[in-house]
């Protein structure tokens, strides 16, 4: 056995669902998936991302970043899981006032105003452009792509190009393949046995996640470290093992008739976070008529929104919070005056009392009916970011095989391509 | 009768549902909002705000905002209705990549770490306040506001303060109006008949919606259409009013056993009215175990995520969807080479592809089980924003009733509110 996770799940408010009843199913789960024996089988090559890809390719991955932040902007082109990862990584790290280095997405949606509105942005600039796609045909990136090549090629020549444009793709023949290879791009590949919704650690999130200046060899360090952990083959309970634990929550809540998710963060710079995280369950689980609806709140803005519903709606909902146990040293300052009737906060940590609006709100819940798993991370950083990322993806592996379903592929999402794709040739 | 609505709905994806067998109760809700013969009648003032407001009030509100402009930035301080209002309008009329004049929020949370990075944005700057409050003892305004005030009083005499900051607060005696008065801060009024989820069109929203640039006028006006063309006593079936068809698509599918309502927004732009519409339907109806369950989709981004689950998981959600009919007439660009297989949408405006994509989306949903509404919006504009948030409104007050609830309480957030400040006292 390894150290003790960083990530800590306290299940004292779930009380009221019966784990024990479903641990023998996530048990066997997890066996499906480390053994390679289940459906989808061949896409689980995410479970080896931290400590599989050579340490040159991340160093290459690291100098391309630091050149892409010598210019003025990078634009990530890409939709799901080829914006989602970085996207969150950058939303819990970056400073929410500060731009830093403007790292800006397209081509995940079709929205036209925003494309005027991006071509206003980028007018006359120096900008690289990181192109994300898997097959290479997918019709939003393909359209933001054709406009900013467009643009860089009438204002650079071939040399400047090949600098400015970096194309993540698999190694399979496309035509974002030809493209890369005729125009002398860069390339970063995606992994064959990787699926988007799983591709964050892979160089789809990392050069973003890079060139936004975040830490990758931290991700990577505690993605690896949740990986040794959770793979171990001698935490094969719910008490040594949060993934288990969590499949187990999820799986023991929808028997017992809860259709929704809610994953309550603590900070709006996990929205993203959680962004991501419903794609990865929603995607993973949402088939053959089965799953947890994922949704989201942020704590404590939407309890003055969602939290009536939560608390006396329907009582179909369990919830999973996200609770930091550590963030910024701030205290409610004193105000002259009896302004608010709030003077017993004076002095009181301002993430104190964040904390405790999240206890007293999961109680609360969990007596009115809503099951809650609270989750503790130590603090918000590379490291634990990365964690949490794998653990998370470990988890829906093994959640998705206890529900009975293909974790890797996405039926819906492919009938949709194809029928717009037959539209739109008409 | 008065003119065409300017929204027009497409219930063609929802003939699942039997929307003629809810329609008396839906009209008997209509009546009972209308005559105020209903739970929660006191809390009504919202119905009138298009056109009760003096015309000297929002030319002071103007004002206010033209000399809040030519400050470094402005801080909205608020909760819940307090702010998600001003976001929404804002989010849809601003450009997403120039900021022009910052407004910024704060007090929506207890976000230590957001807090400092506030500290560092705002430091040796210039910025108004207007800290929006009914009751003046919210924890998390009250916080956020103590932060700015000891910040501005550090740097600016009593003079400077007083043209700094405004009060928008009920009249009522309290903390907060008292210390607007001893300081002589501006103040605008919150409505005593007003809730903060029904406030956007009220003094909360409109200063902050000024301040950004955005046009109030026209966005009153837009109101103030909906408001005569849906309260039009003429117009009292599904087929001439859109509010009532609506309440009854919402009420017909909750009794056909759907649980979640997703709104789907076809651009980014709306996201946030979609937060603001998940508060409204969501504190107004989930009480007393009922109610449908508010969640958003971003379309097309979200069909790479979401829409998994939606085509294909548990059959207990209907889709509303908004389609914007005019954008930027931006088209697909040709590139050399056959780079992704789609040489078909050369030439094709890109909102055409975006709104087929919708359209193929709901059919598919539809043919699956999920109910659909589709909304047509002539375009995003200030006139066309007012409009629907008071159709939002109006058919939330009426699908409220038709459910058998008061849409005008919130027994659990204040229940929150009062154990969180017993569990601080302490």
């Amino acid at each position: 056995m390894n150290d003790t996770p960083l990530l800590t799940l306290d299940l004292s408010h779930a009380s009221t669902l019966d784990l024990g009843a479903v641990e023998a199913e996530v048990r066997r789960a997890r066996e499906t998936l480390e053994t390679g024996t289940g459906p989808g089988a061949g896409m689980r090559g995410w479970l080896d991302l931290p400590r599989r890809q050579p340490p040159a390719e991340i160093a290459r991955i690291r100098a391309l970043a630091e050149r892409i932040r010598g210019l003025d902007a990078l634009v990530v082109v890409g939709i799901g899981g080829s914006y989602l990862g970085a996207a969150a990584v950058m939303g819990a790290l970056a400073d929410p006032f500060e731009a830093g280095f403007p790292v800006l997405f397209a081509g995940h949606h079709l929205d036209a105003g925003y494309y005027a509105a991006l071509a206003r942005r980028l007018a006359g600039k120096r900008y690289a452009v990181n192109v994300i796609s898997k097959s290479g045909g997918t019709t939003e990136p393909s359209v933001a792509f054709r406009l900013l090549w467009n643009d860089l090629s009438s204002r650079f020549g071939a040399a400047d190009l090949a600098r400015l444009v970096v194309a993540t793709t698999g190694a399979r023949p496309s035509g974002l393949k030809r493209f890369q290879e005729e125009h002398g791009l860069e390339m970063l590949e995606v992994p064959e046995d990787v699926g988007g919704r799983f591709s964050v650690l892979s160089p789809v999130g990392l050069l973003p996640i890079a060139a936004a200046g975040c830490d990758v060899d931290a991700l990577l360090d505690g993605a690896r470290e949740a990986m040794e952990l959770l793979r171990d083959p001698g935490r094969r309970d719910l008490a040594s093992n949060p993934a288990l634990a969590y499949a187990a929550f999820r799986l023991a809540a929808y028997r017992a008739g809860k259709k929704i998710e809610v994953l309550a963060s603590s900070t709006p710079r996990l929205e993203l976070l959680a962004e991501w995280w419903k794609q990865l369950y929603g995607e993973s689980e949402g088939k053959g008529g089965k799953g947890l609806f994922p949704a989201a709140m942020s704590l404590t803005t939407d309890l003055h929104s969602l939290g009536q519903w939560m608390q006396d709606g329907e009582r179909i909902v369990c919830e999973t919070a996200l609770d930091v146990v550590e963030d910024a040293p701030l205290a409610v300052p004193r105000i002259a005056g009896d302004i608010d009737g709030l003077s017993y906060l004076d002095g009181v940590p301002i993430h104190h009392v964040d904390r405790t609006a999240m206890h007293a709100t999961l109680a609360a819940h969990a007596d009115g009916g809503v099951p809650a798993l609270r989750m503790e991370l130590p603090r918000i950083d590379a490291r634990a970011i990365g964690w949490l990322l794998y653990f998370f993806e470990y988890a829906c592996g093994v959640s998705a095989y206890a529900l009975g379903v293909n974790p890797f592929d996405q039926p819906g999402v492919e009938a949709y391509k194809k029928n717009m794709k037959a539209m739109l040739a008409k």
